[in-house]
């Protein structure tokens, strides 16, 4: 029954992240929407006038009608998720946590913080450690999770597995960037029809140092101390809707054999998974064996849940490095609020959100 | 006056690059087309009926009428450029070559014999020293001189004013192809609208082994000592018309200083471009200061003469090689038909097409 | 149980249209494959040998290692798919209707016979009467139903609630039709990217002469007397993977209210509706009130079975003829295999099948 | 010599269409850029750090450093090109045609004023007679002229040679129009990549009642009576970058035949052409005899001026008008800023700026 379900509100709901959630959030077992919220000129506005549903198939029906609140907190939610622009985002994100909320935020002003996790669930889960520590350093009843970059989430989600057994050293990774990554109206139509933008403000430097070190590091009990594996990206966008496709080329600690790397990815079973949450595609990891693929257009809704698994491909010996492979991964969904979704079920499930929610996650589970 | 110039016939007219020779052809002050040939099937026919003419603007008006022949010595050429494909180039071209025609091929049928100049005029003029070799061991009057495919083309343009001066000894690459870089009809829409396909059929091979080491070779009087640098190419085709865009890192025998790249680029002046051949670009390599250019719609005919300059842009440090920069090129101009002419251009000028024409060229050129 | 389901082939199975009959028969309820037929070549191989699976979502599992037979009569099933092409359908469709089989096509070849329905179930379910006339003429014991070309079928699809109320007389359309149309690898990359393509071979008269007058055409027992209203068709070529759009303006013999017009397509509930034909779309047309719908690439799935409702916009008047409007369907699901599927349903639904599919059918729709 | 030119000015030079102006003003034989004003947030930058060049080729170099000035009369032209957005050509054109400069607008403010001309050379050049008119009305000593919507332009362009000889009383255009035709940004890649959006805010009216009457319209000495033709139109936005494409159906008061169409498009010759106005191309409209063109990536740039030229195909009888064919015309060049360039060239051709002018422009001619 509904009225049972998790109470959770969406801010930034109009945008082209925001409009992910609230699809996202449709008929999802454990949590329901109660509260969207949008900047100061659309709040008072019912939704459906608000918003310019831009995804395939229609509104919500029944959100169709809600009135857009003030990102402000007083209304009834555990839990908000953050599709805010980086203009507005630190702020409001902090008094969301400040009050007792759980934030788990698409947003990438708090992700480099020491104390805020930086989580993909299937690589990093013992990082919500890191939640006791924000909360008694910032005073804070709440919490703020964040989720890394559409581009970082994939190449770091294919990495993970090989990382562990064989330890990786060094990633070149060039990308091949759809134009949903830059939210809407974002690319202009005039800069991309038969043509490419090899400039991605600020996206080499996130994927280079800032997020694979943090995400790949190990949680000390206090904090979490960094991988030291060396990227170099080349960040480009292409003209493809959805789907960021990633040509990588890999060196690690201890050689494998080419087989040990698909073996890596085939046994591949990590926490999201054996915990079986909702949003986490079983396998997490899908590897084609055609030798033209993953395409953008045929894989990136592949696998149980459309969006949320990382796909790769072409894995084959590189001259310069140990492999080079493919990547593939929907960017929208997984890299973003797919992404902050698959935290939230994470913490639910891990008893971060208070005793009530997790007994929910328990039951429901067992059911 | 037209009668003073070198006669030449393209072989293969009726095709994607054959079309291109032919637009290229079109007022060239050194030579003019005196035979179209073409398979047995549209052989006998009117030009202007056999070949469905796919560039802007239209099909030269004076070809119109020519009548088609087959693939076979015996009309009135010093030279002919071949557009073959490689199921039937093999045999063709050698028989042109036996019986006295200078071939200046883009197939790559012949690319990697041991005799034959796989050329780029800026790159390696004096690898024509192979001509006298090939003509010797084969018992030839002509000769078959070749270029390399689209992306090597480019690649290594960019690169050998940096290898002269610094020694290249890594390169990391990823193609973003433009699909005429396939033919005509070639890549089907339906393959690549929406999409992008990571994989070109033998196109890693060429450009990891096949072609870089043995246009940045040395020429010892009898052979071509390969270079030794190592590369690793990942492939991909992208829903771009014209353009191959390559993502590079490049580590060198000796790091230069970033500003003494730029230097090398722009004092790059090789023997082509001081012999002014037509179709020699000024300059070759033409570097762009802004964040986010080189792009294929916007650059790929840029320079003096359209399509046949190779653009770079974005240099700056790598994290795992030394530099890293992008590199753009037209690769139907340059990559194909253009690179072939400029091949015959510096071919003429070098007097290796016998007196008359070498005296035409110089000549034209003091004119 | 599947055994009691009834068992079907498809002609042609390894084409773009092939593909579709197999991935919408993938869990029917009705049919299931029993055979997967296709050229001399592919013949003998297995599916997943043979077949370049195009579709998203992988190739039907169970499917892979069925091998591939002739397009010849022989095995065990009561009605079969055909996606044949033109050039082979004629000969192979009538075999099987000749040795009993009911062929559902949906190539061109006999859609003008005049002994053939060509048939849209939910505009002219009466033309199946056709079928007895066609057994007796040709001496048949099996029959060969078809159905129309992808334009028009949506296009009569969204005319014919009008059409039974206020009388069709006059229609100007111009399409925009996706390369889907075209089948695979049907248009060249190089002709439609950043291009339109106004000119498609055939299309403009199938449009304007010879099925819409047979589809709303009356079937007075013996034969179809054609409607007599008058079309105008420019017909053009996009760059839109799938989902033709189709600019129409109309005259009526009476001419409504805009408001009746909005209502006869609110209101349309034809046979096939109310059959509950599984594959029939509930409702089979939908108006989209926001002024810019429908577009190709948010529509075209619209509604309760994917790809086969008709959806409709911006119904407005027009200075010259009565009202115009926009026209959206899906052209592969709804505009071919789709098409035929429904119409193979209604068949088993009408008991032209025999009466063991009828009484299968009628026990499954009480269920 | 440079110093003979007319000065102009250019206002809104920093947008698309004024970066169109800049680029076809350059080396042009009779205009020489004298100001460049924008708005105020861009006044008093240098044009290289205030304009985004968003055209192949790059900006002229002398114009580089020229400062931006506020868009207020002052500087030293006779003429300024319009590109302001309608928020504010208004009032600014009307201050410039007030303080003696003539105006050349190709915004749509004063299209549709009873005093102001809305001009094609070869349309309607008597109506420049508008220009006494109008600066005895208002009082000005300079005055504004307008040319007309970038798809009405080739349209009527297309009509006219038929118009006057057989009368055009019906037209049914639909649109496919490039996303340029938007200006920058403009259509957002997320709306137009495979898709098409059929709606453009305001086109359709512009098209039905406001334009064509206009242009075909007569000047009596003392007013421009509209003609009587009835237009229906649907617009749509297409993934093109450049080149709108319009399929139109034509009813006529005399009906002709097919062959005197051909003939009257080939016999065309109007006054702009004879003038040889230096940016009229020849001819003005280009008949394309092939099946399946025009098409806008091989056809928008056709002509003696690239992008000048009106391109039409496929004339065949339509079955509810007389005949039916397709129109292509460049959107930005002649549609906009070239449509602007060539009527400032007939007003200085037919003496309106002043003695001083038209004796330059009769010089310039017979040299």
């Amino acid at each position: 029954m509904s009225s049972s379900k998790i109470k959770v509100g969406v801010l930034g709901a109009t945008g082209a992240v925001g409009q992910r959630f609230v699809q996202m959030l449709q008929g999802h077992p454990w949590f329901e929407i109660s509260a969207l919220c949008a900047s100061e000129r659309s709040a008072g506005k019912r939704y459906a006038d608000a918003c310019n549903w831009n995804l395939r198939g229609d509104m919500p029906a029944h959100l169709r009608d809600m009135v857009l609140l003030e990102c402000e907190p007083g209304f009834d939610a555990e839990l908000v998720f953050s599709a805010l622009p980086s203009e507005s985002a630190t702020a409001i994100e902090q008094r969301f946590a400040a009050a007792g909320y759980g934030v788990c935020s698409n947003s990438r002003n708090h992700r480099y913080d020491a104390d805020v996790p930086l989580l993909i669930p299937e690589v990093n889960p013992e990082h919500l450690g890191l939640l006791e520590i924000q909360k008694q350093r910032r005073g804070w009843s709440g919490f703020i999770v964040t989720n890394p970059n559409c581009s970082t989430t994939h190449l770091i989600s294919a990495l993970h597995p090989l990382h562990v057994r064989f330890g990786v050293s060094k990633v070149f990774v060039v990308t091949m960037q759809a134009v949903s990554g830059a939210g809407y109206p974002g690319v202009s139509s005039m800069d991309i029809l038969d043509n490419i933008v090899p400039y991605i403000s600020g996206e080499e430097e996130k994927m280079e140092q800032k997020e694979p070190q943090k995400l790949l590091g190990t949680f000390d009990g206090t904090q979490v101390r960094y991988a030291d594996l060396v990227l170099s990206a080349h960040c480009n966008r292409v003209p493809v809707r959805n789907g960021h496709l990633e040509a990588v080329s890999v060196e690690f600690k201890d050689k494998p054999a080419q087989e040990e790397i698909l073996q890596a990815w085939a046994e591949y079973q990590p926490l999201a998974q054996r915990l079986r949450l909702p949003s986490a595609p079983q396998p997490a990891v899908i590897y084609l064996a055609a030798q033209d693929r993953p395409q953008p257009r045929l894989d990136r809704l592949a696998g149980t849940v459309p969006g949320m698994a990382t796909v790769v491909g072409r894995l084959r010996p590189d001259p310069l490095f140990h492999y080079k492979f493919l990547v593939l991964g929907h960017n929208t969904i997984r890299g973003a609020a797919g992404g902050s979704l698959l935290n939230a079920e994470l913490i639910v499930a891990q008893g971060y959100l208070g005793s009530t929610a997790a007994a929910l996650a328990r039951s429901l589970e067992v059911a």
